[in-house]
């Protein structure tokens, strides 16, 4: 067998086709636990951040979003969050900031001051070497705030192991009133999705075969009750059903203690007759719009162009087959794992929604009930907007 | 950015195509630093254990050992050291062995005994929910010992997070005298490379271009000179000389405090002109003879039957131009990382000898002065031998 563990936990060894990004790189939360790897880049490092450059979607929004806004960076202090190679502080430098706070855990810290130099931009990028969460005051800046915090601080299915919390620290110690957060929103998204080809490699793989000539198929109960989300990169046609809004995270406001517990009970009527194997989730996130500018929008959706974070599956214990117009519905939380304080995994629980189970109010799934309710919702409220604007 | 960790730590997500064993898992020797994931198979554990099987040149190749070997086999008592899914517990037990002892620390453990049962051999294979290491006394077994070993405890480049330790340990406290090891021998072979795609990847991604923009060349340097072993398929034709045998371990011998370092130091004569890119390693596996059967090899070399362990390439800090039947030499160590007492990875030290730098003695690079060493001791060892037998 082998062993591999994992890339990025010094274990030193690199599969090609991976991207992993490891405690000992960007994620400080940690860093207190592995010192010893605190002070080299190591090659995992960088293989990462040479799949993320390569990972056009995600930097061409990033430079588009703020090579669009000049306007908004020229002459402002901007702090970036998780510099890695320091690309964003290089744009953001680019679009006119005062001085960029390139923030790196890492030791790939220890090599940015020669980047932001060969670029011409010594004098506005200032790295520092550290956590965010462990700077006191920043450097030749009297008020300590910043007006920008730039940071690509998304993990699978957005909150995975993200560095949510470190950023929105950042914010809450550092940014100014009225100061813009890149990106400044967020959205979650889901829809029951068919994905028969990784079906095959679920559950079903223990059950349906002999393998060798023998039965492993106890273990095909636990492979089906562990809602452990896949990272796949899936068709949109594997989709059964139009998709909805789960989430939707104003990165400029939601509390930093709010990051807990995310919970969704929800209906779907199916657009097309198939076997529902996994729920699709994927994410989006938005940067501040210039006027006169599009507006800039970072999306990992099945018919977007592909990305590293690709989308996230969490497949059922056992297939649901429907008919088209069928409902169907779920309840899903996304837990922060607790054991381990200080721990940016959740655990994801999804438990399917029947005929007998109530729908929320409004609901989205189209049924003519749930039509009709939200129908008198609107005019209800537009009728108390009326009152007040009178 | 995605912060997945690792898919083995606990973080919970799994990369479709990933095949990584983990710490929880079949290494024993970290177990104690997590108690926690002990007791519970992940999903994690069972993709990787759905990728060993799903790698047919591995699993047939002990197969085939073990089926030809039912003579060796024949009421036997066998040791399965890391047995997983049970697979080769359930070969020994059909060859006809009269007790397997399933030794296997996950929680993978908790479910082999329905798949002995479910297979008819709930007598035959005792399960052993444990680190070898931490055996005191096999069950109903009064002189505490095993007629034979088996397990597939192979890293990447045979010995990356092996649990090879785990086995000899297995073999000196409980194989009898003349007891068997399968498999029982294990080769490292080695040639240098030509991987022009794998090498834009690496040094040169960072200096041959701009990145949006902007030079990241210093990152190219640390890049370069960080000797991190990257596990990918190469093709044959990429071999720029003769593979050579770097070390040839008999397991039933080999001394279990010798693992920490392995140095080997040899030249190569090209047999075609190209760049040389890396020192591209892999491992073959040999069992047990049965008579009248065909020996059995599991073998990762570039030109077999694709297996997991696909090949290691140890990536030079830059590329050299060879023409054919130019000479080229190496010193490499593969160092027991020593930082992490218990780790069970490699730090590999790579250095390039030329033209100034002495040839071993034998050496078997094909030079003139090196066949005329090698011709005269072969002679002189005949000799000798002529003496020793008259």
């Amino acid at each position: 067998m082998d062993t591999e563990s994992s890339d990025t936990t010094g274990n030193g060894l690199v599969k090609e086709e991976k991207i992993v990004k490891g405690e000992d790189t960007e994620e400080p939360m940690s860093l207190v636990d592995d010192v010893s790897t605190e002070y080299f880049a190591s090659y995992e490092d960088l293989n990462v951040h040479r799949l993320m450059l390569q990972d056009t979607a995600r930097t061409n929004a990033y430079q588009t979003a703020i090579s669009d806004a000049t306007a908004l960076f020229k002459d402002k202090i901007v702090m970036d969050v998780g510099a890695g190679t320091g690309i964003l502080s290089l744009f953001c430098a680019k679009a006119g900031a005062k001085k960029v706070y390139a923030v790196e855990a890492s030791g790939l810290a220890k090599t940015l001051p020669e980047v932001f130099s060969k670029n011409g931009f010594a004098d506005v990028v200032t790295v520092i070497h550290s956590r965010v969460e462990d700077i006191e005051s920043l450097p030749s800046n009297d008020k300590n705030t910043v007006d920008i915090i730039v940071s690509e601080w998304m993990g699978f299915y957005l909150l995975h192991e993200s560095m949510l919390e470190s950023v929105l620290y950042a914010r809450d110690k550092f940014l100014i009133s009225g100061g813009l957060m890149f990106p400044n929103s967020a959205q979650i998204y889901a829809a029951p999705c068919q994905i028969p080809d990784l079906w095959k490699n679920h559950g079903d793989f223990w059950t349906s075969q002999s393998h060798y000539g023998f039965d492993l198929s106890p273990f095909g109960n636990i492979a089906k009750n562990l809602q452990t989300p896949v990272i796949e990169t899936i068709a949109s046609d594997g989709l059964l059903s139009d998709p909805q809004l789960l989430f939707d995270l104003n990165l400029q406001t939601v509390p930093s203690n709010s990051l807990e517990v995310f919970k969704d009970r929800r209906f779907f009527t199916m657009d097309q007759t198939g076997d529902m194997h996994a729920v699709c989730l994927w994410f989006t996130c938005t940067f501040p719009v210039v006027p006169g500018k599009e507006p800039v929008e970072l999306s990992t959706a099945p018919w977007s162009e592909e990305t590293h974070w690709k989308q996230t599956l969490i497949m059922l214990p056992d297939k649901l087959d429907f008919e088209e117009g069928d409902i169907t519905g779920w309840e899903i939380s996304l837990e922060k794992a607790s054991l381990d304080k200080g721990s940016r995994s959740y655990r994801i629980h999804y438990q399917c929604l029947g005929d007998d189970d109530e729908h929320p109010v409004p609901c989205e799934c189209g049924a003519v009930k749930c039509e009709i309710i939200k129908h008198y919702m609107t005019q209800s409220n537009e009728a108390n907007n009326v009152d007040v604007d009178e």
